[in-house]
């Protein structure tokens, strides 16, 4: 079927304002937060779930891909359509349906910005967790489809651990429920868990029942800066030793503090190697007590200075050294990789060892921050792809950094998600037998390869034998 | 292939005395804690992931059934060979291989039985909530099987959320690994938590890799006894509503409390309607306050006494009344039907009341406890099955209860499972269109239907349309 008799079809499904062939909306939806390109052929902007369960139906029936899309600020691909087809934009789905304060849930459409909802249930004493960096502009349908983190998972888990229920378009166009609105359900297989983290490839989620808790009483931030990274790991594993586990654990090493030096109010001296943010919540009366306890396990670790927040001003000062980590050394270096790699977190140590051999065997600077607490590395490779040879160089540094990450027990992905971008390194971490399980699975559910095609699992990656 | 062929191959695999098709050995493993019997053709003690697989791979070539079990503690028949074949005893498999004290993780063998790894863990200042009643027998490969829960689940979660890795067999007899050690992990499906309640139909797990937090540092434990079941209920919304989630949140109604009076050293009046037990854990100095907190929260709902442990012995006593439940409601009625509904827990009030209309509406008596805390109610049916009709009563009570609990939003299974006892009623919860997505997968991964055939997912139910 030609794309004009789709694009047809398509209006009287969604209405003629809300499908676009127009190039400018193409483009506008043929990219996310990787440097990737691959143009649609139709955008899509569905505004419930019948329409969304049509579209898939008629995509079905012309046999062309559907690519759901939230803010299209994922890291990894998750959403571009490299096989051209319809993007299904879900960013009209934003309604918050339901927040029950009595059972602690809130049910969600899949358009609801993450920040949003956290502001909403935080006005009545309530709190969800999961805080990727991209809060303030990524949807929760996005959330779900990579299994999202943040600094606050150390304490609270991951998405994945937030979500109770779904309501979901299958890749045939069927309209299915999962889980529910209680904390426990083993009626059938889980397959609420199954849609967190599958990228758009398995169904497309269109409504999503959350679970809350009470909002931590009180909080307190400290900044640690350190002579030496090794004298942050090793606060990071007393911490934990002492079985202490703060709400958030964030390092930056030497190479991230010498790109953001002199952008913050907080003077970051030049030896300063190492920083670590840690808060913890809860009690109000337990804060200052377990405050005094960290800085009595981390004293020994070689620190330069310790920082404790002593008004809500001064733990947003704290909380801006962060901030400003991605958009300086995306400014620095508007070609980096930015790899999320997680280790088990008594070998973060070892993992930023090894991390700095591979920068200096191959001459280029790789700089590190992230969720020390859970052993969740951002590894930055810095490089210009305008030099000569330097996309072949970065591949084989990726593969390097993803073999030692795995090395050490740990994974290629901590909340990134795989997408188009890590697909080719799935194999160093999942083995044939893994692999062809999870494309068993794809298959069986999207028989036609509809949903998301040319992700991680329908494709023999590189590594596998045919 | 006639059974004696199979027998010799099966003791080439895990030796010949490691393989039994004696009456004695095939009676002891054809039944569970529910009142079901299926006699199985052999009984198998594997001891390793390679007898495992290649048991497996047997089975798939003279298409025999393979029903993994643990303890055999089940509640809905989830190990029980309804078409024979062969049952696969993983006890044999019960070592700790390692206990991460950095990195608060533990590597476990399916036959570990779940208590013991309890204590191992706490031993180093640790901690593994989940905590079904049958802890002291149970498997942690069941608890991964049936998605277990327990009354510390209210504030810590079930089984699925303390599985961070599995090793697994599938149904064709590959050898697979998901997750890890990592708390954060993104590279493909998320299969650990397809796997944790899928009632071994989907694979066999041979290692588990569990979470594990730091020991609370204290309890505090608390028995209320109600005027009203209504009063009781009203007390587990408000302690809620209060923003406080107890470690334990246990109800016993009226009919309970009436069939365990004078077996345990507390006195429980004849106006005792209903009891609360209440535990908190956490730091010391919050104990306390807490419990005064929750004490002033309850005590405007009619209560008859209050009575806080001073001493692990005293909390001790408290949690004797709520052991003896299940032996006291067992010995009073051995065919009692002892099922688990969930709802969200603002309706445990609505479900009671509806539970109290279903007994006297069919003049059967009805017993309920729980775990109020996340509205997961164990309704127990006392029944005698000598009774003629009675058999056919029940499964219209049946089919009223778990309706209740679907139409308040609930689920018709909190932490038992699906297995052969509730297969009937699963329609009642899930559209067809749900079911056959599970039982796509289920055909995926075992196209020979060698794993727990018979189960859940393959067979139609009775509700659906063929």
């Amino acid at each position: 079927m030609d794309i004009t008799a789709v694009v047809k079809r398509l209006e009287a499904i969604v209405g003629a304002d809300n499908v676009s062939a127009a190039k400018s909306d193409r483009i506008t939806h043929s990219y996310d937060a990787t440097q990737q390109k691959h143009l649609p052929d139709v955008v899509v902007y569905a505004a419930s779930v019948n329409e969304v369960a049509q579209v898939v139906q008629l995509a079905n029936e012309v046999e062309m891909p559907v690519l759901p899309r939230g803010a299209g600020s994922g890291f990894t691909g998750g959403s571009l359509p490299v096989y051209g087809g319809i993007v299904l934009v879900l960013s009209r789905m934003d309604r918050i349906l339901d927040i029950d304060t009595e059972n602690l849930t809130a049910e969600v459409e899949p358009g609801v910005v993450t920040a949003t909802l956290q502001r909403e249930v935080e006005r009545l004493g309530l709190f969800y967790p999961p805080d990727p960096a991209s809060k303030e502009f990524c949807t929760l349908g996005g959330n779900v489809a990579e299994c999202a983190g943040g600094p606050r998972c150390v304490k609270y888990g991951v998405t994945r651990d937030y979500i109770l229920g779904l309501e979901v378009v299958t890749p045939t166009g069927d309209i299915i429920t999962t889980g529910g609105k209680t904390l426990k359900n083993v009626a059938g297989y889980d397959l609420t868990r199954l849609f967190v983290g599958s990228e758009g490839t398995l169904g497309i989620v269109t409504k999503i029942i959350v679970k809350l808790l009470p909002k931590p009483a009180a909080k307190k931030t400290m900044l640690v800066l350190f002579k030496t990274i090794d004298g942050a790991a090793r606060s990071v594993s007393a911490i934990i030793g002492a079985k202490i586990i703060p709400t958030t654990l964030e390092f930056l090493d030497g190479a991230t503090i010498d790109c953001i030096r002199g952008k913050s109010s907080i003077d970051l001296p030049e030896n300063c190697r190492a920083a670590l943010i840690v808060e913890v919540d809860g009690d109000e009366d337990l804060l200052d007590r377990q405050m005094a306890r960290i800085r009595e396990i981390i004293e020994p670790s070689g620190t330069l200075a310790v920082k404790v927040a002593a008004t809500d001003d001064e733990s947003e000062q704290i909380w801006q050294v962060r901030r400003i980590v991605s958009p300086s050394l995306k400014q620095i270096s508007p070609d980096k990789f930015n790899e999320d790699i997680v280790v088990p977190r008594s070998k973060v140590p070892d993992m930023i060892r090894e991390l700095e051999k591979i920068s200096s065997e191959y001459g280029v600077s790789i700089v590190n921050f992230g969720h020390a607490g859970d052993g969740n590395i951002h590894v930055n490779i810095m490089v210009d792809l305008k030099e000569e040879g330097m996309k072949e160089k970065v591949e084989i540094v990726l593969d390097r950094v993803f073999g030692a990450a795995v090395a050490l027990r740990g994974s290629i992905s901590g909340e990134h998600g795989i997408g188009t971008a890590k697909m080719n390194y799935l194999h160093m971490e999942l083995d044939a037998a893994t692999i062809d399980y999870m494309r068993r699975i794809k298959t069986a559910l999207d028989p036609k390869n509809i949903l998301n095609p040319g992700k991680i699992f329908l494709e023999k990656s590189s590594g596998e034998s045919a």
